[in-house]
């Protein structure tokens, strides 16, 4: 099954403890199609500038990912420049220069309207909301945002979370959104603000997942207990590299692997949960998309392996 | 098989977003022997003052727990006096009075000396030492420790770290101990430093078990994969009340489940780490020893239940 995933196509400079890396690849959209990629077939709509070179496009349809969907326009894409000297567990905004991405207009080609899992990665909601509704058809619907949106157009982004099956965010998003000071309240108000789900990525603490009665009814439920959250561990990185994009490569796992199943039990949104924690804890160990590329299947099935042992008492 | 526990038995006055209590029974020794006379026979080795009352040892013989090894002197209780207003995730100390606590000599009664396995609760480490060696046929020796202890007796602790199957401490004490900034590096790191295995609180984030050959060999293995690293989640709590001997009530339901299967295998050790969290988060959901007071067996085992099913795919 495709996945359509709209969201930033970028440059990222970077420092860390580990060294610096000037304009390697980068963007939401990138380290989700990378993840997303190991599991299914995925298709990207994104905006780029000239800087944008056939060696970066190579990047992502090496892995079969279908780029047709990246509009080249006259300009520079979109560079981010952060820093994680002071934090390894939060980056520090340098310097933001949208350039084509001030104006992206997501266009999707006619051939990704069959995409049955869209994933509306961290862009403005009133583009997100445009770009599901030019999908009336996709039968899952996922999608993350940030403090920016959160703060400064939350109506805006109060219309997405309608329209979502799974929400993607992190624990200091949900406290945010939910104006709770525990994560547990937090979670459960977010679930009646719209989404049916809620996937809270706690960095190195792993994943929990929500689920509201209306995820269940959509969910093919097998004969189970119901279960109202949902708890994956991170693999333990000894050698943090560089932390930018894991929560991408997390959610480009995590649905990825969903849209592979074919169809959504509960048992596989809660594989799909240690599949992300895999794809994120592989993405954090090189810069920028350096270790996903040079990541094999066999690789992540081992890593799933391991978090499986890692957590289960018999696993 | 009975556990010998050496720590403190005090009065907490404290004050949390939920509300204020004066002189409620507390200490290390005082939360472990609760939560683990759920699974075992506990005994108490500590030194209160003549503010402790027979309503007080009420509410550990109540639950079975064995009182001789408390010691009653002239003078006052220790008694601590702590904040979590500005933070639930940390205490702030306003006042300690150690009283009775700062001449504490650990005195075993005969009848502990068969005590087949041993915690050292947060005190001085010489004290740790000296009952570790009044205790030589322990066969499972476990412990905590405190940054105050890490940061100005450090060569005292290295001593009590050299006799420790289990060392449990919490995310930050694994920093400070190791002098990393990575918490995996720094577990590592601190088994080199004596311990056979350690126990890692992560408070809501549950908490991580690390190690070392040297623990492998101790326990009695099944025919299953070598494990370095094991995770167990916490239960999701929505309003925790006072987080005050959390760490020590995961301790006591921790050690006092491995104390009950007679036996150590990898399996009874990672059960143990579940029935250590449930311990715990029942443990904050009211102030002091109270909820601890209330729970019967039932409770635990069914918490215990919805802890797999939070975190096993086929739990």
């Amino acid at each position: 099954m495709s996945i359509l995933v709209v969201g930033s196509v970028a440059f990222d400079s970077l420092e860390t403890p580990s060294g610096k890396r000037e304009r390697v690849l980068g963007g939401a959209a990138t380290h989700f199609a990378l993840a997303a990629s190991f599991f299914t077939d995925v298709r990207v709509v994104g905006v780029v500038g000239e800087d944008f070179l056939p060696e970066h496009e190579a990047v992502l349809t090496s892995k079969g990912v279908d780029t047709t969907g990246i509009e080249h326009v006259k300009g520079k894409s979109f560079h981010w420049t952060g820093s994680y000297m002071k934090d390894l567990a939060e980056a520090e905004t340098l310097a933001t220069f949208l350039n084509v991405f001030a104006d992206f207009e997501p266009k999707i080609p006619e051939s990704y309207l069959d995409s049955e899992y869209l994933f509306l990665a961290n862009i403005d909601p009133v583009l997100q909301l445009k770009v599901r509704q030019a999908m009336p058809n996709a039968k899952l619907v996922a999608g993350d945002t940030m403090n920016y949106w959160i703060a400064a157009h939350r109506e805006n982004l109060l219309k997405v979370m309608q329209e979502l099956d799974v929400l993607i965010i992190n624990g200091k998003e949900v406290l945010m959104l939910s104006e709770e000071t525990n994560w547990v309240r937090g979670a459960k108000k977010i679930l009646e603000m719209g989404p049916k789900s809620l996937v809270v990525k706690y960095a190195e603490h792993g994943v929990a997942g929500f689920f509201s009665d209306r995820m269940t009814e959509k969910m093919e439920l097998c004969d189970e207990p119901e279960r109202q959250i949902f708890r994956a561990p991170a693999t333990p990185v000894e050698n943090v590299v560089d932390p930018t994009g894991a929560g991408d490569s997390f959610a480009g796992g995590f649905y990825g692997y969903i849209a592979s199943q074919g169809k959504l039990t509960p048992e596989v949104y809660r594989t799909a949960m240690f599949y992300g924690s895999v794809m994120g804890s592989l993405a954090v160990q090189k810069f920028g998309t350096e270790q996903l590329q040079a990541t094999t299947k066999a690789d992540v099935e081992q890593r799933f392996k391991e978090l499986i042992e890692l957590s289960h008492i018999r696993g």
